[in-house]
């Protein structure tokens, strides 16, 4: 395609968003196809000669709208906040614009440094150790995994170049919580630890958080056992319940044993940019590592996610290489992101977070951050206060997790009577309010379903928790 | 940002876009900065306040542009071609505008129903056998750690849901040459098998290519050492010279040890678009598994990596995970793309795909292809015909890889006769080249700088080639 069509078509597609996103409120919010129905739509076979523009807008309209769920609707309180601000857009637009390859830092030198420079801008908004430096990731769990494969290796005195971890006895332990993200035991896995060396330390019955005795006694056993503790993930907000371990209480630990410390914060690493949530990571100066995704709350466009390290030389040693291809003359004196993670070519993801920086600026940022955590706690009040409604887990971040506990279901005390038919319950009135035009997903809690409601998403204001909880309400009240 | 403030600065950018490619070939190829000059442009701290996008747009410019090797220019040779097509740009730019959320099949039906569609056009295209699956990934980096996780499974009956490769007893180990990219090794390293399990098997002294005979001695001797051969790595299109792997010639003795079998084609996947080129693959009907990657040749705009594989099944039983809060009534139905790699949170790629082959068509994409095969085949002619020069491997794809020799360095008979003089007049005249506007990357063959001429950047002409074959002589034979 030529730039003079790339122009006008250009315009279109900008038309088209600008559009598309003012009308969401309109959409349903969630996506009301049919396994196979979008595939079904499209050609079994690529073109063999060029299309017009308008037929690919067409389809986009036609298709692929409304086969995704609209995660940019103020009504969408699943999952968690997948926002992707325009000022982000934008710059992203500018990375596949410019199409910059990075693999080195010869390649493309400000794909590098405007990526050190926003690791840092960021690290000082979230208040995380000076000395700490970033690098951008895919996801979260891509982040996770580089922690483990680097705490594995530091464990093993770098045996990657050796005989491998196929080569070490006794072996390497790694714990975290059940209520860990199922990326946590997927890396686990990954990285060859295998299942029966990973650790689900018991949680606290209120707070779902990481118990420090319970982890205490899990490492003394395993030490006692020959084994070697390599690793612990905790997590500041979890899926299910954003529950916190408390890191302060776990890092001494950690360091008796000289284990790892990795912090999955992916959804609550937004919350560090307000100074007075900065107590969810109270102790991080003692931790490792810690990853949080700003394709999440913050707004990023996905996909983006920061991993933190104490040291870096503790990846690089374990990920870097340096064919004779890529060698350049500055490769002394310049960072080499490569080495910092898995894949070789990088895309320039740093304009994504300096556009959406600059043109939407700080104070914005946290403005909406505030806005969503007092939504949460109004939220929250309501629910406290209604007859035959329960919070189930303390309200930390934006996401408040309740249930409907008719009598009958649960008594007075709280003890549920009847698990299959309060379960039956919830599912029900879930699947009225989202068929009503709401998005909430909800999720296991000590084995019975409860509601999450994750409020986050950038459009969302006070109205529209206030309608949700109306929704709500009406939906399981009068089933 | 508001939609409004979204349709300006969107007009603003598009047309950036557009004058910036169209004068890419007045600006110098390679990046002009030295090491820190970009970050010591930027504050050290997010502003507070918004900023007006010109003054982003202006820092785009004075500054970004500037500090990236311009590889969409018509006289960019270095490396492997890194295209970004303009179509390409325009899917990605509807990909970030819809903002959706692919983390199941439920939270964006149509992001894996067009990914499922577009790795369908593209086996098809390419011939790939017709019972294979496919999925996207960001790089053949990433694809190469999925497949040798996945034969580190099957290879040790699923170790990881026990104690993991730890707990297993008689080492595995993986084959490849020595011409493997470097994310092969790196794989190796991060998949726990240690590098005393690398076997680097030798190549033939001509082309580069896996020596079968080699590959079979180095499996009998580990096998009678007790190991366990689990994986080979078939090199079609290498680095250094695009050498091509006898893939017809390795499956059966893989079959014979019961090993996994990926191909890393990163660069030559696009060539087999071509019926023509489909020889570099006989053979793959016996393979595992086989990646490359779009966003080279191609012109996907970066990242987008293709992952083909035999039996999907054997991918999702090593990397699949569901937690409570992603199940929903569809999953027996549908393909869940998390299982299928290491992320969960994945970005609808699949729209560039789509945007690139419907609105640039698959005969332009081939004539594209092939004008750059005859270019390369065109300058390996009058690298031979000129005295003094040699070609140093063979032409199989669109890299010319060639030295000056001249009299008194390299004998009559080709021997090298001062190698120090030689690799210091060869890297000297690649700078006097790269300084008058053009960019090779050199590359050590057989202990001796070598030059790469990769052709294939969209813009690159014949006579941009004529051009740069008249820079390259004036530079080596006037020095």
């Amino acid at each position: 395609m030529k730039p003079e069509e790339f122009r006008a078509a250009g315009h279109e597609l900008i038309d088209w968003i600008a559009d598309y996103r003012t009308r969401i409120p309109q959409l349903p919010v969630q996506a009301q196809v049919k396994p196979g129905e979008v595939a079904g739509k499209l050609p079994s076979r690529a073109p063999q000669e060029a299309e017009p523009f308008g037929r690919v807008l067409a389809d986009l309209d036609g298709i692929v709208v409304p086969g995704v769920t609209q995660v940019q609707h103020p009504r969408y309180f699943g999952w968690f906040p997948s926002n992707a601000s325009l000022s982000s857009v934008l710059g992203d637009l500018a990375t596949s614009g410019l199409g910059a390859l990075g693999i080195t830092w010869q390649s493309a030198p400000a794909l590098t440094e405007v990526e050190e420079v926003m690791v840092e801008w960021l690290r000082e908004l979230t208040g995380l150790p000076s000395s700490w430096k970033g690098v951008i990731q895919d996801t979260a769990s891509s982040a996770c995994l580089v922690a483990l494969l680097a705490a594995r290796e530091r464990a093993t005195d770098y045996c990657e170049a050796r005989g491998g971890l196929q080569a070490e006895s006794a072996p390497l332990t790694v714990y975290t919580t059940p209520h860990a993200h199922s990326s946590i035991p997927k890396a686990v896995a990954l990285a060859g630890f295998g299942r029966d060396n990973l650790r689900f330390v018991d949680v606290d019955p209120v707070t779902y958080a990481m118990r420090p005795d319970a982890l205490a006694a899990a490492l003394e056993a395993d030490a006692a056992a020959g084994r070697r503790p390599a690793a612990v993930v905790v997590n500041v907000g979890t899926t299910g319940t954003t529950a916190v371990d408390p890191l302060a209480r776990i890092v001494p630990l950690a360091r008796q044993y000289g284990m790892w410390v990795h912090v999955d914060a992916a959804m609550a690493g937004s919350a560090l940019l307000l100074p007075e949530m900065r107590w969810l990571v109270d102790g991080v100066e003692g931790a490792d590592s810690l990853a949080w995704n700003p394709h999440k709350w913050l707004g990023t466009v996905l996909d983006c996610s920061l991993l933190y390290v104490a040291d870096p030389d503790q990846l690089i040693r374990v990920m870097s290489t340096s064919p004779s291809y890529l060698r350049s003359s500055a490769d002394g004196e310049v960072t080499q992101y490569k080495d910092w993670g898995i894949p070789l070519g990088r895309r320039f993801r740093a304009l994504k977070l300096w556009f959406q920086l600059r043109l939407d600026g700080v104070e914005a940022i946290r403005a909406r951050l505030r806005r969503d955590l007092d939504n949460a706690r109004w939220l929250a009040g309501q629910v406290a206060s209604t007859p035959g409604w329960r919070i189930l887990a303390p309200v930390t971040l934006q996401t408040v997790v309740l249930r409907h506990e008719p009598a009958g279901l649960v008594s007075e005390t709280g003890a549920v009577l009847d698990a299959s038919a309060l379960d039956a319950h919830t599912l029900s009135w879930v699947d009225s309010v989202n068929a009503a035009g709401a998005l909430l997903t909800p999720s296991l809690l000590d084995g019975t379903w409860s509601v999450r409601i994750s409020i986050g998403a950038e459009p969302t204001e006070r109205q529209d928790v206030e309608k949700l909880w109306s929704l709500v309400r009406h939906a399981a009240e009068s089933s």
